[in-house]
């Protein structure tokens, strides 16, 4: 289930540097798939484990890789990657940094065979999403940034795809600097922007804190990340990142005008348009959750006892409709929960009558 | 089930002024408690709606409520108040406004009778998560905030009280100027900076938003919320949510500093302290969402079928672990998902374990 068992298109021997989340997660989904996958790392704890959890096999030094997949973290990645194109000649060496501009710029600084390095970015599903652990389906539907390059012959290309798609990804084709605006919009902005308004938090008393609620709790949540990674992927992406929040920090300006006076001529309006625009920016982005309108949803009461959720999914199981997305919403005070429950909006009324007659209770 | 059975503790009869989301909500819920509801709306067909609906009946002018909830636009509220103090000279008054130290004020100047005056402010679930529609168990396990002053009646106290305790609230006591601040915290200023972030969004491309993951997707959700709504909201607590604001934007500029040279003197330093600081403050939100340690994640592989969801969930109840907190992964490219299920530290190695048994496969 899930993972594909067809015969992967990459070539082994593939040497995996650096077993983290990344690496052992690329070596189980290339093993699973029959690549001899050959690992690296400074800590032989961490090798030996990832070996353990069947990621690959240690690397011996006769060992000839003909694809080296860098999984180190960013502000070490130029290095090494440079390491590996000299020493294995013949090797194409890609790497899986979250930045892209500036490893190519480096390497190209330090003289390095460029045709054969091709950088790529897979987007794992759990980087952006909750807890992560390596597992051989963390690419699975996931875009897979290949950062196309103009030195980079077409086998580096050939091998970086077939990479990509026996782990399961989406090949996704852009130039470093395009990649890194990218990324600085849709990722590095938002974590700094979550991460300040958490810090925000540390101003505030206990009883103003106890009227948080699922909005704030959204907005925060990256701002648990790690601040030794993000300090390395800002430094790395430092321009792109503070052009937008620059931008923001106009945008904001404005806000603090129009509240500093919001009976002044044009305030309300000012005010009006930035929120007309948030609601235009959340609607440009892609995908089944938030503000997507494709699904509807039902919101159903579930009381919060062993056995109620699976009831409730096993009759809507019976009714025969597809859940296309759930949030479960816990009452931090009460012994129930609510379960809204997305489903194709042409599904919606039938299974809201089903569930009704089955005893649910359900918001109107 | 969920909703108490228990007689109602609030005296009959109560007026509800405005029969929308929060109005309608709290006349369903006093009236399956068994209170004789009156209802009045601007708008007939709203009001004959939420009658139909079991909220209330319209009030006649020989009613004689004891105690009137204005439950209207923000902006509406302190005049709409002041008119049933008026109307009904016996009644307390309270309202429902995510306000409270503006409307006080405007009522203090008008000459109102603040002794049957007492202002709340209830945070609803659904306000505070997804799509919201009115239902009797908005309020259940919910703060709802009572905005003591000087000049009130313990009488005014006392109803009140009641009306949260009846609807399944949990009554919190701040003045007035202390809710406010408390919203500002942790419901205006981080809808502000989830709208700034996502109006920047406009400025993407397809190809850049085609990138976004949950992160951006969380950190944005709240976006959607409504511009009217929200000018109202700001325009009545602009000097709270500026103060904070103006902290985030001396916040930003550090960060702008750090980001123009990583390389310079303490840059490096900053970045980190900011992201320690946000580490810090996520971690003070209360609650069983986002980072609580709480409980532990397991992560499960589910094909996007019916039945499915059904039958993971009905062998969780079999194996008999309450499932605590949830969260659905749909990759929008591949035809399964991941289901995030949060147990009891203490029950997860035996779930995984069974999990496994029955042939489910899980992340390591």
């Amino acid at each position: 289930m899930g993972i594909s068992q067809e015969l992967a298109r990459t070539p082994s021997p593939v040497l995996v540097v650096g077993t983290g989340l990344l690496g052992a997660s690329i070596g189980l989904a290339l093993a699973q798939r029959g690549v001899d996958v050959l690992l690296s790392d400074v800590s032989p704890s961490a090798l030996a484990l990832a070996a353990d959890y069947g990621a690959g096999r240690p690397v011996t030094v006769t060992d000839r890789p003909v694809l080296v997949v860098v999984a180190v973290p960013p502000e070490l990645t130029a290095d090494v990657v440079a390491e590996q194109l000299r020493r294995h000649p013949d090797a194409v060496v890609t790497d899986v940094a979250s930045v892209k501009f500036q490893i190519l710029a480096r390497l190209e600084a330090a003289g390095a065979d460029l045709d054969r390095y091709l950088g790529s970015h897979p987007m794992a599903g759990r980087e952006r999403g909750g807890p992560i652990a390596a597992r051989a389906d963390l690419f699975q539907g996931q875009p897979w940034v290949i950062a196309e390059h103009p030195r980079m012959t077409p086998r580096a290309l050939e091998l970086v795809e077939r990479v990509a798609l026996d782990v399961g990804a989406v090949p996704v084709h852009l130039d470093p600097a395009e990649h890194d605006r990218a990324v600085a919009l849709v990722s590095h902005v938002p974590q700094v922007v979550a991460t300040l308004l958490a810090g925000r938090l540390l101003d505030g008393t206990p009883s103003q804190l106890a009227l948080a609620g699922g909005g704030l709790r959204d907005t925060t949540r990256i701002a648990a990340s790690d601040p030794g990674l993000w300090l390395q992927i800002l430094a790395a992406n430092a321009p792109a990142v503070g052009d937008i929040l620059q931008a923001l920090r106009d945008d904001l300006d404005r806000v603090l005008g129009a509240l500093a006076d919001v009976d002044a001529p044009g305030a309300r309006r000012t005010l009006t348009e930035v929120f007309l625009h948030g609601n235009e920016g959340v609607r440009r982005i892609p995908g089944k959750h938030g503000t997507d309108a494709t699904y509807t949803d039902l919101v159903v009461f579930v009381a919060d006892r062993p056995g109620e959720l699976a009831r409730l999914f096993q009759e809507i199981g019976e009714i025969g409709v597809n859940i296309e997305d759930l949030r479960l919403e816990h009452s931090p005070r009460a012994q129930f929960g609510l379960a809204e429950v997305s489903v194709l909006p042409e599904r919606a009324e039938e299974l809201a009558r089903a569930l009704g007659e089955r005893g649910w209770q359900l918001s109107r």
